[in-house]
């Protein structure tokens, strides 16, 4: 099976990983394992994958704009209406693994989940540096700490470094899921996830 | 709520369609609406939207031959292992629509079902027109009267009016479904298809 944690790669600019980080936690305790939250870039994905966003594509575009919505009715997630834009996530993504680097009592899941949630249940464009510090500083975090973290160059090369290990391993979209080396991609693999936890595997 | 008909699109050649085709009677029973089969020519549908088969892709076809056989457990669908290719649906699609069109007691429905079938469970070629017509035998269907319907033009000129019609509509691949003016894409969004329709539309 593997391992016993269930990795967790996500773009926060993308709606379904968003919709993912409102599932995995269920799933986490229904299964017993812990999450590994990994924040990537999925434009550095796409550069090798060949792939794109799909709100970018013509006809796909208008489909995810009824997908969305209906994914998140079904799991019961709250959802902005209109639907928020994807955006660039490398401020959110950068305080993400600044707080992991630097440990403590925050937990870099709980900032990823209020940025997923500021962004697309509250519709606050989470691209703006300055609204990431509002919602770290909500959680009790040092506003000028954070600021001054997300501008390290060890950050930043923590970000590239995550993103591509995460290509290394196969990951070419979000949100994707590994457990050992079985590979899961989509919110909408998520129960196929959970039964093949709980078959024990192939 | 757009109409009755559940309109269900797919090309044979596809492992997903294939999925989706085992599931939707159950969910037509269930919902109390009629499936429409309509089978297309995906590769025509590709040259509109810029898809490409999945298998074709590269990190993804590697994915495919993972997720598909999850999905058929999860649904306890019938999956010929090691997982068939797609393959050229031309004479399986003719046939479909040679039968639609001279009527009578067989379904083209069940012609699609036991294509299907052949294919992706019992791993036997449906490129091969001699192998369709087989399957069309087995039904009861006059073997010779087959093999001469999928030859005549206006077959052949339904097949592409279908698929021009299905794009016209919105299809950017398969399987996938219409209730109205609501489009479902991918045999994972039958449930949400359900629940869209149990909660009485949007």
């Amino acid at each position: 099976m593997g391992g016993d944690v269930i990795d967790f790669y996500f773009d926060f600019a993308s709606p379904y990983a968003y919709l993912a980080a409102g599932r995995v936690d269920g799933l986490s305790q229904r299964v017993g394992r812990p999450v590994r939250w990994r924040p990537i870039l999925l434009g550095a994905v796409f550069k090798i994958s060949g792939g794109q966003p799909n709100l970018n594509k013509p006809l796909q575009g208008d489909y995810l704009r009824l997908d969305v919505p209906r994914c998140a009715r079904l799991w019961e997630i709250p959802l902005h209406q209109p639907l928020p834009s994807p955006f660039p996530s490398l401020a959110a993504s950068r305080a993400f693994y600044w707080l992991d680097q630097v440990g403590g009592e925050h937990s870099p899941a709980a900032l990823a989940r209020a940025v997923f949630q500021a962004h697309w249940a509250e519709g606050r464009d989470m691209a703006l540096p300055e609204n990431v510090l509002d919602v770290a500083a909500s959680l009790g975090l040092e506003r000028d700490a954070v600021e001054a973290g997300i501008a390290q160059s060890q950050v930043k090369d923590r970000l590239r470094a995550e993103t591509e290990a995460a290509i290394a391993r196969g990951v070419f979209g979000a949100p994707f899921f590994f457990i050992g080396h079985e590979p899961f991609w989509g919110a909408d693999r998520m129960d196929q996830m959970e039964d093949w936890l709980q078959r024990g595997g192939w």
